[in-house]
């Protein structure tokens, strides 16, 4: 079995090209994560997870710890056994999901206590209980418990929710039972303070963790200041470990992203807008409910080769989801899956082929051409 | 193309074997066909209802007229080509569904009006109007307009029922354009009366069809009152033209219903059951989500070789339909049509080697047994 490892293949101004090493297979970065919440694509079998180009998938400590319970879950070998997936599994520490609770959850500095939203029942997350929790969901790559800082946040606000983060990390580490293959993340937080993720930089860096992740983005304060934060943040990350960017984002994020020296991602958008019928193209988003498509015999997307473009068209596409039927939702999803890693595919081959600049602004001048006109 | 044809292989007993060739593939009988009511059968990809071993399946003439309209999917080439479905394809004539639709519906000697349950329009289906929305829909088999009659009738409601629906059937024959390797079928009605059954057999063959359906039962008679119309109306019947029995059914109805010389079947309980939990197994049926299955780690089926049973536990489908995930009505959709399937072959192989009783007894007294102990 391997070590849990980060190699950094070539780079492209400020775009990176690697490869994670891990117990269950090799990741090639820069990587889009599906999410699997609940131990499920939603909609997904893993093989169909697996033929999108997914070669890693996210998985939900917050949800499975209320259903069907860590321990559980333990019990039956693991997220991965479970769920049949053959690859690495990365789960997230619960404290994002936490703190969307709102009032339905207490912080203090030993950990959070909150509500469950299925049952209202009190449960209790600290660094070290949600450490415990990824072992038994046997995560491949663990994540540290934190505090997700709220948008907007003064920097007195955004240090201190940073520096309790900083202390949990250490906490998690402390927590974190080593094991060939698999590895355990600290997230860089502190808003978009530049002293501020410079110090959680640093401190990150002195627990030593295999990766870092850069959290508290994608919570409200656009992609021109996440982007900003980017700019100033990776080039103070360590070159020679993985970087991710948790819960981004639409294609132009991903772009963007890898611009800047991001390595990994994840985020609920291709799943949750295949469910509601929106489909990610090569020219911008398309809403398949909207009337035009009713009669339109060609696919979502020509150039795409998934089931959903290569065997049906966008009228069956637009009656299944006006007939509200299980396969529209399944074929969208399936989509924009494959959307999504055939985009992550093409950046990584302009890195490695050093036209990264011009992929970008290829990628950028095909998406505003707008959707095919009507038959 | 092939003619429509029909070819008796062999019997044992009242059993029989045999083979429909249509223009879209052969469909060897004893058959059951998946119901895909809206161009989809719910939850399944076309290529994965394939896969189960159906050769044949059924759209719905009611649901596909209302949405996405007949002319609509004429334009687009048909329910086949709309949906992806490469075998052949039977639709019924929208004379049940509109019946079961009560007070909202008015019937006349001419046909039937009646208000859609999508949007409370007004619309009207006879004879002719059904016939020709079956061909806008590319029917391989195209079934007579009847009225289904009621359960229970007196025996003259059932004899005035039935006799409309020989005049319907007769002006629905008139209506059909013959294309070669596609057919047409006449529905016998009669309710649970000997006589009328055998009038309604005559009518029909008088007619001339390319095979003949039996109606009106499945309607809250009992499995021993459809039995005893099946041992009475079959041996009525043309044996040279194939047999199919409407809207059923449970395993132990299709295992009696061949045995009493039926070679085709329908009925939506295998997906629909696989939507709510419900899986069936050479067992027995089981409901997944009983609490003893939460960490049961064997398949729910051992004999079986669907995706469901063959990658996944118990307690993963248990907890797929705990937490609502699609997933779960995907997988226990797939294992319900293969279970099927499987049985259908199974009785195939049994009439061919001359051993269906043995067959029956060995079915009764598996399904008998119960599901396996909790672990």
């Amino acid at each position: 079995m391997p070590d849990f490892a980060f190699k950094l293949k070539t780079t492209d101004g400020a775009a990176r090209r690697g490869v994670v090493s891990t117990a269950w297979g090799e990741v090639e970065t820069p990587v889009f994560m599906p999410v699997g919440t609940a131990a499920t694509v939603k909609g997904m079998m893993p093989e169909s997870v697996r033929a999108t180009g997914a070669s890693i998938i996210l998985a939900n400590t917050y949800h499975l710890m209320l259903r069907p319970g860590a321990e559980r879950v333990g019990r039956l070998g693991g997220v991965r056994r479970l769920m049949g997936w053959d690859g690495p599994l990365l789960t997230d520490s619960g404290g994002f999901q936490v703190m969307s609770l709102g009032p339905l959850r207490k912080l203090d500095e030993d950990g959070v206590t909150f509500k469950s939203h299925l049952d209202g029942s009190q449960h209790r997350l600290t660094p070290e209980r949600s450490t415990e929790i990824q072992h038994l969901l046997d995560a491949t790559i663990t994540m540290a418990f934190d505090e997700c800082t709220p948008f907007p946040a003064t920097e007195a606000m955004a240090a201190e929710s940073m520096r309790l983060s900083m202390r949990w990390a250490k906490r998690s580490r402390a927590a974190f039972v080593p094991r060939k293959g698999y590895g355990q993340f600290g997230i860089v937080q502190g808003s978009v303070y530049r002293d501020l993720r410079a110090e959680s930089v640093a401190a990150l860096e002195d627990i030593d963790f295999e990766g870092y992740a850069i959290g508290g983005l994608a919570v409200g304060e656009g992609q021109q200041a996440m982007f900003e934060t980017l700019d100033f943040t990776t080039p103070m990350m360590r070159p020679d470990k993985p970087r991710y960017l948790m819960g981004v984002g639409k294609p132009s994020d991903l772009v963007g992203g890898v611009a800047r020296g991001v390595d990994m991602f994840d985020c609920v958008l291709p799943t949750r807008s295949g469910r509601t019928g929106q489909g990610f193209t090569r020219r911008g988003p398309v809403n398949i409910k909207n009337a035009r498509h009713a009669e339109d015999m060609r696919p979502l997307d020509e150039a795409c080769a998934c089931p959903a473009c290569s065997r049906f068209s966008r009228a069956y596409l637009h009656h299944l989801f006006k007939a509200d039927e299980v396969q529209g939702l399944m074929l969208l999803t399936w989509h924009n899956l494959h959307y999504y890693q055939d985009l992550m595919a093409a950046m990584r081959a302009a890195i490695e082929q050093g036209r990264f600049a011009a992929f970008e602004a290829e990628f950028h001048a095909t998406q505003s051409l707008g959707d095919i006109e009507p038959v």
